[in-house]
């Protein structure tokens, strides 16, 4: 028996670059949190203590910073695929790099109805991302979005499920179903319009999740990702996670007060949590597209 | 000497109330986070265990909840002095009553350019605050906006400051501003039309952050609270909390590439905090208007 | 009617601050998050942009690393005392500062019964704090201890309290009681044995909590901050905030199962807030002592 | 092309239960948050809405509590065992489950140096976690420990790294290394002292990380897992991540005073993160032993 590395990678996270583009009185802003990884023939890292392999992540900060202001690209896609391209093309050593973006957005200002040059609020809770690996077998990059929270009042129903002698959960046809979203697509090129394909897809997700007279969180989930590959061709896998954000009848009838799904109580632990995989048939092999770490799960 | 009992008071904390509104096919929502605590002759609840005088946190909880269906408003302001009102005129040993309330904000879905009727996204960051006191020497109402996240890429100087034997620091006249601000508002009376002086004191922040050439943080605050109370009349006061969010210039020149106030890193910590209230000079008492806990500063 | 500028203050905050003490082979550290105001003749600032009486934060923040090297001292009180002292004293302006310090603990790592030299690991997550503000009126000091999480299993009750028709709280004479208290406590003298003092109300603390039949939470922390004026006589008041963290017997009769006070779920929101101060009827007057920030409640 | 359902699992996250050993004196308490997910034939209610193979989240809620009660067992990984194992074996169209549970730490309460019956204050930040999965193929149990804060003011090293253009890190032979470790460890069996290997697992992880003279946090990582391995035979892999929190020495003697490695800035964000597995090569097949979730990488 021996004992021997198995996969392992190392990076700089949560670099937060701000790029502000002034060349025009209207400046334009890009807010970013990037986090780079490489992976490559590293073993004597670990088990010499030999670095003459390892690029240090204090140089990988320096190289988000400086392609933000050299190779900004249109969007986080273009954006980490360069990034993703220098590390391993010009670094020696370096067989794959993934970056992982967040993208934080700002509503610019308007002032008595004018948008504002230089003012903007930050927008949320939504986040956008974009996961990008580069290696021997390719490029991939899988955008998405997070923290995108949905509620609808009605139009939803929950009932037929099975039961054992612990299920107390009465059936309804008109529930509240509230979640804080988290999908994520892969695209099989990196020919795209990156910034419409986006908003194309956040739209479709919003009205999926409102059109929908959702049987179960499970069924939304689906036809979210069934729309989405159907009405994008450049993407070819959905992933979405969705906490089930309980809210909860409060009981008003014990003081002679009808509730009729007026008053809830938003629950916070437990939440059910849904995930789920929608994806063509025809999707060319992932790679390493969903590997986030190699380290742990 | 004696050992004695100071300010005290109890309450629930954070009922995460969600009201919805479905009389009508277009439903409204207001998701709310209502604190209650209550203020009195409590003395021998600490001293000897006598709960006698102690209506039970749980109660005050469902309180939060009834009053949603039965006495809901117009606005967290309105629900908020009927909540405060009813422990202090209906509940035989209550002196005074604080409520504080969060209310979240939700965008209407626009789906296919139309707006939908049972679905919304969250938006934030920022989110509306009211704090309103009822006690035997009034009602105190103060409104508030908190985790507004305002940047401005330029319009921002500071430079003729105080200077020791340990300041470094190069003066400048562009720089990024970028703040979370805290903000809240005492009214001056309660007959208010709540949901409209909320929209145009957020209007006017916005603004004045915008169109200020500022000198400095502080000065931006005063511009801010200076205008709120000259264009809303029913405001006698303004606090303002703003951390100087640091946007510093990353050093690309190292790598002989110019960086020309276009790439910045955001710094977490620490941070400036720049704290002002500005006031009318005939501001009526504050009385308990302020005081957010007996229990700790 | 005149608009003016009311209290403000400036500083900078959450200097996260560590210091190592090498001169010998076993290594001390101290791990310290601080935070910096200034009060003085700041209104020009803020009206006209006059930044000439204003230490930039950026100064103060390089002091709390110099005092780190120079003026460490054996506790965080006489740390930030020296600290203040600093500003009001050599800063001419300068007429009050208010030091607010977090410090986190540290346990010496153990290998094999031995205690290691220059190794720790981060004990939590209960965290010191102090708060010391100078001014011409004086010097005040204020200690305490934030996310305390304390439980007891059994040994609380709660009932005979007060009903009304909204009142559905069963009463009980045996449930469990936790808690994350904050505590402060305040000083009469700055000739203080600081450690000495924190380990000593840090044990009475959890002596009180854990020993005395608790009728409520109310009692609890009567009887906590007056212990720890009968025994610490460099004290005189005691402020104390502690949330209820509700466990909810879990109901397990509807499976046929028993529960005896077993099995229980903990809560997150909404949760009672309980907040108390227990002083000396002859305690000097506490001057700013309490007053964390001149701009918002 | 087709669209098709991929991988996708569901469940109820974060049950808070707290059990209570009341049965002596001298109480014990267990405080868990456990998670739990199904895997089957759950197409159908993804597809056409239809929940007839699906076991409520409510229901699988329940059961978390019910077995705090019936079979808690010594461990998590045992209580977590038998919960998998009753969804896969007794409830019909499971296939797999997977349960997720995080353990918080209490040391019992010391007054005047005896232990307490039933009280308790909370210890951290480290948390104990398990992960085990049932399904067709077998049994995986995988141990770990997360945010075990570690700290070394000397003994780490960081040099002979790979340069590029632009490298600007200065090589070291004396920094302060910390981190926040996540840590997890697979067994071969489950026929295992679950809580003597903790102890053990978590002293090994301790002593490597204090007394390997350290060439990188790579090398750190690697003593770690191969220290685990070599000592501990139920474990066959060791999958660590490891957030470099970098200490960054202030400049003090721009000031004109020394700072030799006694003060330092604790930074936030970017931080560097290293990622290594360490594996027996004759382990056995994972399995789903590293899956956590069908949805999302």
């Amino acid at each position: 028996m021996a004992i021997i590395m198995g996969p392992n990678q190392y990076g700089k996270a949560e670099n937060r670059v701000v790029r502000i583009f002034r060349d025009e009185p209207r400046h334009e802003i890009r807010d970013l949190n990037v986090s780079t990884s490489l992976r490559g023939p590293f073993d004597d890292a670990h088990t010499i203590g030999d670095q003459s392999m390892l690029l240090p992540t204090d140089t990988q900060k320096h190289m988000t910073f400086v392609h933000a202001k050299t190779k900004p690209g249109d969007s986080i896609e273009e954006y980490g695929l360069d990034l993703a391209r220098h590390f391993v093309h010009d670094i020696e050593p370096v067989e794959g790099a993934r970056i992982e973006i967040e993208e934080f957005a700002w509503d610019r200002a308007v002032i008595d109805g004018v948008e504002h040059d230089h003012t903007w609020t930050r927008r949320g809770p939504e986040i956008r991302t974009a996961a990008i690996t580069v290696d021997s077998t390719g490029e991939y990059v899988i955008g998405g979005i997070k923290d995108l929270v949905l509620l609808k009042s009605t139009g939803s129903e929950f009932h037929g499920f099975l039961k054992d002698d612990f299920t107390t959960l009465p059936e309804t046809t008109d529930r509240i179903m509230a979640t804080s979203l988290v999908a994520k697509w892969r695209f099989s090129t990196t020919d795209v319009a990156w910034q419409e394909v986006y908003a194309q897809v956040k739209a479709i997700v919003i009205r999926e999740f409102a059109t929908l007279q959702s049987l179960a969180l499970q069924q939304t989930l689906y036809y979210i990702g069934r729309a989405i590959l159907e009405e994008v061709p450049d993407l070819v896998e959905v992933r979405l996670s969705a906490p089930n954000k309980h809210h909860f009848d409060y009981d008003l009838a014990q003081f002679g007060i009808e509730n009729d799904k007026e008053v809830f109580i938003a629950a916070d632990r437990p939440y059910g949590l849904i995930q789920a995989t929608v994806i063509r048939d025809d999707a060319p092999d992932a790679g390493m597209a969903w590997v986030p770490s190699a380290g742990l799960a």
